[in-house]
């Protein structure tokens, strides 16, 4: 039997393993499904002779070693900043390694050596990063096939609600990481660029600078800057693309919402406040209010926010509590930031029947025989519930693909890399497809970056 | 002789050189002014057998301690960031040592050594902080001395121009650091209370939160917050003060238009831009602004921060070049709030006839006998020139006569410190005065923190 090693059994690893167990018989597969808490890697395991769950303290040099020595391969579903300690074990013990994360600046350090010893570190798998890049790297080799150059490319994805689990007035609950959702573009300004000219958004501007896109049959989104869509020229092989642009998904009106919370001083995670422990909800909403005794918090914030009487933002407020004098914090010393996450976890934690959707959109923008081109490529997928859930499937799924296939040497070229090689991301695309995760794609008529010169 | 050293001859070291040269016989004074740059000390050095220029390069630890061995006192005028190395010199040659700087973490962390060896390393004995404190500590003494309890305290500071010589649409040129100008309010949230209401202020919101002062003969001002008013509650012995707050002063007008920066973006020093260098203005301020090529740029940032046709923010723009397509930044791979620093300066730089003014204004309100009662206090002081700023005096002289009367053993308490206590503020307080720096005094009704509960 051939050992693959999982480290970490938080929310994706679920359809991972799933997907492992289901080919274990016919491939040979043996999983050691390893976390810090027992019953986490144990709930999954279930009952099968093709795997087991072990307790793993990362920090632990041994134990860490131990399960990685007698593995043929490792997948660590690790948060991203452990992901290093594992790769320095791989690099040593001479094992392959996926992760879903971003690769950091320590692991592309470790590339000359991965490669001397012909290993395959393979991250950035899951879906955002992950499948953005091999759809996206799919259609433009493609047009580069066909002749074409590359001038314009978007892209866009959000972990959203499917439309029956779609019931509160910010069509938004925490499908991943809450602290992510809170803290989103901060740490520093917007860049892209927008035929051929640098544009750069400050995060205290970045949710009102949002841009519409439509999905078929799924309606209407709004899109709001990441932070660095500039890297991707260089990734992608797009150093003269004239519009490069990057962003996050969210039902139209959210993001319009949320700058309330920015433009007050809420998102900031930068200092602790004093007394949050017995800190009432509408307390919290005055700290970031004048003091004026004879008005009420209701009045100061609708004032400094200039909300009318008559706009839906108000209800969204009104919908979070926020000027509740009953509802405590109970938060030590806690940063605007994680009051604020605590607000919203009260509101928008999915219920157990309540079901996520991923929804993807690519522009490319190309001149093809003196021709301007554009195709859009999108994709949506809908959770099953609580478990399997949209995101876990498309985080966890190419994971569990690339694995394998490193695993059958179906992938071979070795170094610290991403999935943007032909030889890669076509059998993984491929084999999602089976699973439901599949591309739509609409030839366009060439639309630039602001088609009604709004 | 009496062998003063100063080390660093820039502004304010002018007027302390001044000073120390009056005295120079009568206290049998020799001074040694050294600068990395000769010629900057020599300046200040003019027709005199007292006092000596000498080139030194703070970096050069020979050179450094040789001057530093052969002074009874030194008073460094250098960066901030640079007293450290000056000061632990000082403490292996048992040096008594003067600094118009807010006292660092690492100087503090000397305080025990220091007191040891009975030495005596005053701080913060500037302007602000300097006159500040010692004007505040002077009151808030008094009035306890009579049997009140303070509980409220405000203090503003601002540099200024004098009337003669405010004559832009901002009614502000650089007194001081313009880098420092660009930047205040950057690195977290303000931060003070306001009758027993914490409250906190993002940087983005700073400038839309002022309050106004009017300062007799003097016309009114506006002031936004300081960053950290809190630190104040223990320095000053302020513990349960209901409100806290300083702030920085300017004439009213300058914080809305100076939030339009804020807004675009152009005050961020974290990232750089490119192709600064040959960059105009003009495109500079279009890299803030959304893409919309049949839009002139003028229009897009009318419509982004809604100023209409007849408002004067739209002339204090127009004012700064802020749309010249001809003007060139001509800077290397500049963050926007250097290029930002570039344009301002380019308007807002004094001529050699231009005069400065300092403004302070205390507000002390208090209990006594059951009275709710307030003192108002103020400072006006107006510059001569180029020269003999009102910047320089109010910086440079507290900090000469402190170390004369350091050198004088008239202040002796050893240790790392700032001037609040009694013997040291009195003295140099009294002696300001004989050079027209006085504080006005006004028993005003207690008016609370929001007299007008607006």
């Amino acid at each position: 039997m051939r050992n693959i090693l999982i480290i970490g059994a938080g929310k994706s690893t679920a359809q991972l393993v799933k997907y492992l167990l289901e080919k274990a018989e016919k491939e040979d597969l043996y999983l050691i499904i390893a976390d810090q808490v027992l019953s986490n890697a144990e709930r999954l395991v279930r009952n099968t002779s093709r795997a087991k769950a072990v307790e793993l303290n990362i920090n632990k040099i041994e134990d860490r070693r131990k399960q990685i020595a007698e593995a043929d391969i490792v997948i660590s579903m690790l948060p991203a900043f452990l992901h290093n300690i594992v790769a320095e074990d791989c690099l040593e013990l001479a094992k392959n390694l996926v992760t879903a994360s971003y690769i950091s600046d320590e692991m592309l350090k470790m590339d000359a050596e991965v490669k001397k010893k012909g290993l395959v570190f393979m991250n950035e798998v899951g879906l955002d990063p992950g499948i953005d890049h091999m759809s996206a790297m799919r259609i433009i080799d493609r047009i580069r096939d066909e002749g074409g150059k590359i001038i314009l490319f978007e892209s866009f994805c959000g972990g959203l609600l499917a439309p029956e689990s779609d019931t509160n007035l910010w069509n938004y609950k925490f499908t991943w990481n809450p602290r992510n959702v809170v803290l989103a573009g901060q740490g520093g300004a917007a860049e892209f660029i927008q035929e051929g000219t640098y544009k750069y958004i400050p995060y205290h501007r970045l949710f009102r600078r949002t841009e519409f896109l439509d999905v078929e049959n799924h309606g209407r989104f709004e899109a709001y800057a990441n932070r660095n869509s500039l890297k991707y020229r260089s990734i992608y092989g797009l150093d003269d693309v004239l519009t490069l642009y990057r962003g996050t998904m969210r039902r139209v009106g959210f993001s319009r919402a949320w700058n309330l919370f920015v433009q007050l001083g809420m998102t900031d995670d930068s200092y602790n406040l004093q007394h949050t422990e017995t800190m009432s909800y509408r307390e919290f909403t005055n700290l970031f209010l004048p003091y004026s005794p004879n008005d009420s918090v209701e009045l100061k914030l609708r004032h400094m926010l200039r909300i009318d009487q008559d706009d839906l933002l108000w209800d969204k407020l009104l919908e979070l509590d926020l000027f509740n004098p009953d509802k405590i914090l109970n938060l030590r010393e806690a940063t605007p930031a994680q009051c604020l996450q605590h607000i919203l976890e009260n509101k928008w934690t999915l219920e157990e029947t309540d079901k996520d959707m991923i929804v993807m959109y690519h522009k490319f923008g190309f001149l093809l025989n003196g021709e301007q081109k554009q195709i859009d490529s999108t994709m949506v997928i809908i959770g099953e519930n609580q478990t399997y859930t949209a995101m876990a499937k498309t985080v966890g799924l190419p994971v569990a693909i690339a694995a394998l296939k490193i695993l059958n040497k179906e992938i071979t070229q070795p170094g610290v890399q991403l999935p943007i090689a032909r030889e890669v991301y076509e059998p993984i695309l491929k084999e999602l497809e089976d699973y439901g995760i599949v591309f739509k794609e609409h030839d366009m008529p060439y639309l630039g970056y602001n088609p009604h010169h709004l």
